[in-house]
């Protein structure tokens, strides 16, 4: 079920100052920043060549990764997402073997304009894990 | 300088709990465990195409993953291993940059007997960086 891995997820408290560690100190190349109100979030995605990292900046307190950013003052890895090429047989598998899906189980349309699921971290040794059909 | 994204290292509190979660639930393909015990760690990898997850286990309570699973009992993201074309070329323009090395600041052989270095997670938004030469 498990296929490519598409981004690793890094939220940070300060937007423009992560990128600026990535452009200057890590020589990475960055997207001009997105804003995704449906998300609560402005995103940056870095392209490593095999898979994308997105870093995640809140666009305010009720932002999903607030949260975590509370926990994680400075940032920190917030998720992995996966791609699957059918996101309800994935689904339907993975509650058959007792995974949690987060929310009311149905897709989302994602940030790449995709269906995307979040699988529960306990289930997954803490992983938050995202799963988008491609 | 950032090359690949190598691998993603999840530390987990239960080795063979996590590899049948990823091999049932998630229909992974993994390796058989690998002890490596001048790292303090049993490693499964799971190869998802374009990038693998490595599963982290500690051989004992000196492992360098143990502290981080004594603050995250179920386990989670460890670091981020990204593929460098030369190490030595790459750590003396981190430092320039003022970004803090690890250790010793010299290269160590690491699980696929490259040399690696591990940066500073403080000053990468929390996240552990390996740089691993390729």
């Amino acid at each position: 079920m498990l296929g490519r891995l598409n981004h690793v997820a890094i939220a940070v408290p300060d937007l423009a100052a992560a990128s600026a560690v990535y452009r200057d100190t890590l020589g990475a190349t960055l997207t001009e920043p997105q804003v995704l109100p449906e998300h609560g979030v402005t995103v940056v995605f870095i392209d490593v060549g095999n898979t994308k990292i997105e870093l995640l900046e809140p666009l305010n307190a009720q932002s999903p990764i607030a949260a975590f950013l509370a926990k994680n003052p400075s940032g920190g890895m917030h998720h992995l997402c996966y791609e699957v090429t059918d996101i309800l047989a994935a689904r339907n598998q993975l509650q058959l073997q007792g995974a949690r899906i987060l929310g009311d189980g149905e897709p989302k349309i994602g940030a790449h304009g995709k269906p995307v699921l979040f699988l529960h971290p306990k289930d997954f040794n803490g992983t938050l894990i995202e799963l988008e059909q491609v």
